[in-house]
């Protein structure tokens, strides 16, 4: 049976359950297209080729003799290289970290989805330890777009998204502190999930920031989103944040579609003037959503400053030896960052994390009347690789900061959100679909209702070899 | 009626209760007594002579006209001068806050002791925004031991240890971050609960350092001491870090003894070498409890160490427009560490944290196999008032932060104590009876079990005029 890399996850499973393709072969189409297609993205650094059609021979073997496989069963999937992928160094985008003794098992996430059948084929690029929103990478090359090579494929998951879109994998996974899963979805035009902190345990991945930081998928079908969720829910006691809460599958939900629910757009802080693009998105789900009031969240931007200083004392607290040790083996651009958080006072910090307290707080009170908020995902469409600045509103601000604009204040609050994709004139743009905490399935349910209407889809890039 | 200062508050109730005495003649006398005792020990900034006797006149209206009446009707307490009381400024021992309009409203704390019936008699004295082990106020002057006036009543709760001692009032009000209840119980010999952290809600009390801050109660008798925490029990949803639990009555549960009870002795960090009396008092509430094991509570001094950053920089950080505005209206002793609090870097208090995180499960494993821990509450019996230094495991060290060795650690992790009074020589010292979180039981049913076995009392100050 012929190949394609574009075919839904989920559809990809039940060919192979029906025997119309053997799982090696689809394991060994997708490690053929990124052999030919990655040179050009840049979005795997690791290509874990043996294991992967090891696993595929075993699917196939265990297909043949009758037995039941997992949902996911010989779908490929990555991971950006922060997950700890047994008889590999966890590098987290670093250069220092790649000395590392390899990982000696998996993150818990990659195990789960394996349970699940998947098959993982590879860790892929990131900018490092996390701390990025452009994709761009000192030591191992900037991630590329694959519908624009030109282009960033936005941060710091970027080999995640870039992967997902490029058709090298149907299912990916990522991590997202202030934004890293929404960026490169927005900017790569695919759908991705930041769950509510705490739903999916981060064990034997490599942190950023404890207190902000997620795991997520990235899929390019809201069903294959929804799927590999539902296989990674449920509590694990080695990460203290994570919740011990029941499994709650998101799968069975998608069809019930938005009718009822309570829908508002963000304006004030996220208000889209002088972002024609990401204007266009939002009244784009808005519309196709039924939204029919619009909402401010006061105090958005003091979530967002809150998150900045968090997020910079806690990984400084964290790669301090590091610095101290090995400044200059630090990707520049990271590097200053981590310095300044190592001399930001304790008493910014204290203060922020009140600011954050108070933000959820008041942000709960709108959860009371509200059940999905929509909201860009990004100010702007994938800028450049080596754009340094942007224009917002009249105003030119330094770019790579300000691709967070509107992520940051959402996870600050750890609230759960579906980017999903719009494609305008060429380049997409994410718009997120934000929840009340756990309530990823009226995210999921939404996405899958965009997705149905056609309003939101993943596009096979024009643009690769 | 003749009146006992000194007659525990449970008794006091029963004999108003029974008629055997008026409300407002227990009052009038302890009014009578604050006037005549207080210009020696200094304990009172307030006295709400006031509204005590126009409560005590409703509660013998109330018994008269056959009304139920509270399990503490009639029993006059105090509070330290950081509860709010309402129609004073809450002072918090500062000069600055006694500029603070009126509190509106009483703590909720003190609501709740009103309500069972107990009548307010004034505001305590108490160390410069609680940041203190001494009693020492640059702007209310020292507190004084009533069993020495030359001494130290300890703190911050100086007020609350020294009046209770004094029989001032039978019982009292304090707060408690890295000690401030137990170091005033142990040097003025009388009994302090540090409940679990999150049990009582400090609504309406001015902070300290969040993250630490305690209150609870003072008594000379232990009735007394879980018939206040009993009445003070129950959430609150004005404190976010009260824990909404059910109230668990401790009263009913003191006469069930330690039989049964795994108990150990603390080593380690925590042994009295070059400490005769503290290691006199451990003995002595060891023998009595039958504690067959000691322990080392590994990690102790990691703790004390996060205990002292956390601290520093949340009260810092939190007066962080005070010292900017007024840093000359501090006391010098509190200011000089609020300022250092200000300059501390963000990662001392994030790896702090982390710290008191590990600490934490260590001893929660502890606890697995031991029910109770007894360790000293300070290393030695009151200082004389003014001084600096202490000799300790042959070392001279500065006086004011080791008053708080053996206290902080346990602070640092939230767990209940009992502060239990042993005297010795003329001066007592107390021991700390130590639990699992929520398990105030076990300490006041050992605490009890030491005032039957006459090992542990609070003893009237002879050298009081």
């Amino acid at each position: 049976m012929s190949f394609d890399a574009f075919t839904p996850a989920h559809l990809i499973a039940a060919q192979i359950r029906d025997g119309a393709v053997s799982c090696e072969t689809v394991v060994t189409g997708f490690l053929d297209r990124i052999a030919r297609v990655n040179p050009q993205v840049n979005a795997f650094t690791d290509v874990t080729a043996e294991r992967a059609l090891a696993q595929a021979r075993r699917i196939d073997a265990a297909l043949a003799a009758g037995k039941a496989l997992g949902p996911l069963a010989g779908v490929p999937f990555a991971a950006k290289n922060l997950f700890d992928i047994a008889g590999l160094p966890t590098r987290a985008g670093s250069k220092i970290n790649r000395e590392r003794a390899p990982a000696p098992r998996d993150a818990v996430l990659i195990e789960r989805l394996s349970a699940a059948g998947a098959v993982l084929v590879g860790g892929l690029n990131m900018g490092e330890y996390a701390y990025d929103f452009t994709g761009e990478n000192a030591h191992d090359g900037a991630c590329r777009n694959p519908h624009d090579l030109a282009r960033m494929a936005g941060g710091s998951s970027s080999g995640s998204g870039s992967a997902t879109a490029a058709g090298l994998a149907p299912l990916s996974l990522g991590s997202d502190t202030n934004g890293s899963i929404r960026v490169p979805s927005s900017l790569c035009g695919v759908f991705g999930l930041k769950p509510t902190y705490g739903r999916l345990p981060r064990t034997r991945s490599f942190p950023f920031c404890d207190s902000l930081d997620h795991l997520g998928p990235f899929a390019r079908d809201v069903t294959d989103l929804a799927m590999a969720y539902d296989a990674m829910q449920a509590g694990d006691a080695h990460d203290r944040a994570c919740a011990q809460r029941a499994v709650e599958p998101a799968l069975p939900t998608l069809m019930q579609g938005v009718s009822g629910l309570r829908i508002a757009v963000a304006g004030g802080y996220f208000a889209t003037d002088g972002m024609p693009e990401a204007d266009a998105a939002v009244k784009a789900v808005a519309e196709a959503l039924g939204a029919t009031r619009n909402l401010a969240l006061e105090g958005a931007g003091i979530a967002r400053a809150a998150a900045f200083l968090i997020t910079n004392a806690e990984s400084a607290a964290f790669h301090l030896d590091r610095l101290r040790a090995r400044a200059d083996d630090f990707d520049p651009e990271t590097r200053d960052r981590f310095l300044a958080g190592a001399m930001q006072p304790a008493a910014w910090y204290i203060q922020a994390q009140a600011a954050r307290r108070w933000f959820h707080d008041e942000t709960m009170r709108v959860f009371a009347d509200v059940d999905l908020i929509i909201a860009p995902a990004t100010p702007c469409p994938a800028p450049d690789i080596g754009q340094k600045t942007l224009s917002l509103r009249g105003e030119t601000v330094p770019l790579r900061p300000n691709l967070g604009l509107f992520t940051q204040p959402i996870s600050c609050i750890g609230l759960p959100v579906a980017a999903v994709p719009v494609f305008g004139a060429g380049l997409p743009i994410g718009v997120q679909v934000i929840a009340a905490p756990w309530r990823e399935d009226l995210c999921l349910r939404a996405a899958y209702a965009l997705q149905l209407a056609g309003v939101c889809a993943a596009k096979a890039p024009e643009k690769l070899v």
